[in-house]
């Protein structure tokens, strides 16, 4: 049987340097546990502009289609900038969520026991912090028509942008979120704006049915999006799976993952329907950005882009056990008190690079 | 010459409770300050519906247009929960904000000395903390046409609802920001999704045309929301002055107020064009809601209200010592250890009634 394959598209900034601390990890699975992929490489973001005058090449999107996982480093960088719209390195990004209709994000937000000080939180509001953020990710004001910037009837101009979401769009996703409660702690918190947006009612509505037609066992509360960020801040211990659309997921998973202090350790997957071989379509990203003011200089802390292939080991591969092998070598690396630069805190440490840091993940394996 | 004149919108919940001690400092400053108002009371919410069968009566609506400002309790409660959308105790809320054209909310976010213990962030971070968030409060997605449910292609349905940003709304929130910076430290972060949305581009591009043409003496940046969310977690006092939406004000709005961990406390004021006396027209709140597990029991605490209608002295009346003085007031009340029960903390003090609160602060006056 041909190995599983892999898209690794490193893109922009830290992306590449991050993406080569995965790169030893896959090799050490390959050699120590038989566990091999077909990796393959190609260009996204600001690298495949600089290229192909396009933030994602045609062929790069097929590629991506074709096999069982892609792994993203990070896009974007001041370069950039001055792009139009239409061709900036979040497209690329972007073209992929949709074509790919990776409806389904999760981002964890867990707060490990050595890192509990980087919060900006007290101490005993985060710490064995362990909660999931299930964003929609193909719909919604990200994608909705009619959407530009159009004259306007004073002689100005006006920026229209439209939320739309169809029932199917969130039974799916609220599926998502249900089956990991399942797997978790069995309750799930649906967030939106159902006392000013039509197309919150329809989504507190749906997620609801779903609820009652598919997951009664599971625990369903419903709150408003503003008061979903004031209770991250306020306890954010009393979530465990959280359902939301795609904006309000962008802002909360955000200020979830801060939450943490350290997004330097953040992965996210974002998940579609089921290939053929049975495998959800899939892309593994880490949460922090393309860092463009640390790039280049081994600053950068690999261990998001990492923990995001124990996601791919777990929610591609079937693979478990050895996403959980893979965290454990993480969370005994910070434990030994090896850091990056981000994770220098008052109580010291040993100070490495990012390639120190991927062998030392490799070494606790 | 006529007193200037109030409308007293008690509305639901906690609502009355809290204004009933607004009365007393009013009240004072009458007596003591010979600075008078004509104060006037209607029905707002629940409370409106009950009587009129809508959230706000036509007759309501006149009165709130005819006087010098409004200050409002709160809206909402379990009761109304069933209602239809178009007549929820919300629904009044918003149609004074529209019809009233009040375009600037403004939110201090401000972190009380005797009550830093209370945030659930780390007290180095959130001590002496104080901004102010200047929400569009008029258009955007609140507001914005299209918007429903309706029937979909699939037999299902889809929920619709427009964001929408004209130039002059934007230039016009915008020098309300500019503005208030002057007055504090000079600066202003604004902040949309200009990576995902047109409107988030003609916002930021308005925002900073605005500052080129009228405010280049105060320092402009341009942020991300969903980096917004994150910094404001992470390190809240890098801003002074925010500007943002409607919706991502609503968000950020509550995040930065529960920064200071006393909800309680915050006070709002909905601002809009100035009438023929040259005063703007005004709504002042406080920015929690109506907590109806706690009405009735003398439980509430009256601050965020007495200190809203503080800033209705400041901006409506131009009476920014005396809002000062009342400020002092309540800032001294709680370093003497006066309680309710949402301050009440480990380190104890004084539990009071709301009305003892009350009592309290005008002793102090
Ligand atoms: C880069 C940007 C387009 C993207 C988004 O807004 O979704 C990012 O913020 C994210 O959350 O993955
Ligand atoms: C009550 C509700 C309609 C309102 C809003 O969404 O604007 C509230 O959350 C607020 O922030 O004042």
């Amino acid at each position: 049987m041909a190995n599983p394959s892999l898209l690794i598209l490193a893109g922009d900034g830290i992306g590449p340097e991050v993406m080569a601390e995965v790169k030893k990890i896959i090799g050490w699975y390959g050699e120590k546990r038989a566990i091999r992929f077909d990796v393959s490489e190609d260009l996204v973001g600001g690298a495949a502009y600089d290229v192909h005058g396009v933030p994602l090449a045609d062929e790069t999107m097929a590629r991506a289609q074709a096999v069982d996982a892609v792994l993203l480093g990070a896009v974007g960088g001041p370069n950039y900038d001055v792009l139009d719209f239409s061709v900036k390195p979040e497209r690329g990004l972007l073209r992929l969520r949709k074509e790919m209709d990776l409806y389904a994000n999760l981002r964890p937000a867990q707060c490990f026991d050595a890192l509990a000080d980087f919060s900006s939180l007290k101490p005993e509001i985060v710490a064995g912090l362990d909660i999931m953020i299930v964003r929609e990710l193909t719909s919604g004001v990200y994608f909705g028509e009619p959407r530009g910037i159009f004259p306007d009837n004073e002689g100005g101009r006006v920026g229209i942008n439209t939320q739309r979401y169809t029932t199917e769009e969130i039974r799916r996703v609220a599926r998502s979120a249900f089956e990991l409660a399942r797997r978790r702690n069995n309750k799930v918190c649906s967030m939106e704006k159902a006392n000013v947006m039509e197309s919150g009612i329809l989504w507190r509505e749906e997620v609801q049915w779903v609820h009652d037609n598919e997951y009664p066992d599971v625990a369903l509360s419903h709150m408003y999006a503003d008061n979903g960020a004031m209770q991250l801040v306020r306890w954010p211990k009393q979530f465990d799976v959280i359902v939301t659309d795609n904006l309000f997921g962008d802002v909360l998973s955000d200020c979830a993952a801060m939450l943490t202090g350290s997004l330097g350790m953040l992965p996210s997957a974002s998940l579609g329907a089921p290939m053929a071989n049975g495998r959800p379509k899939a892309l593994y990203e880490p949460v922090h950005g393309s860092a463009p003011d640390i790039a280049g200089q081994g600053k950068a802390n690999p261990i998001a882009c990492i923990l995001s292939f124990a996601m791919a080991l777990r929610y591609s591969f079937d693979l478990g056990d050895e996403a959980a092998r893979l965290e454990k070598a993480v969370e005994k690396v910070l434990a030994d008190g090896v850091r990056t630069a981000d994770l220098m805190g008052p109580e010291g440490g040993t100070p490495v690079t990012t390639a120190e840091m991927g062998d030392a993940i490799v070494a606790a394996l």
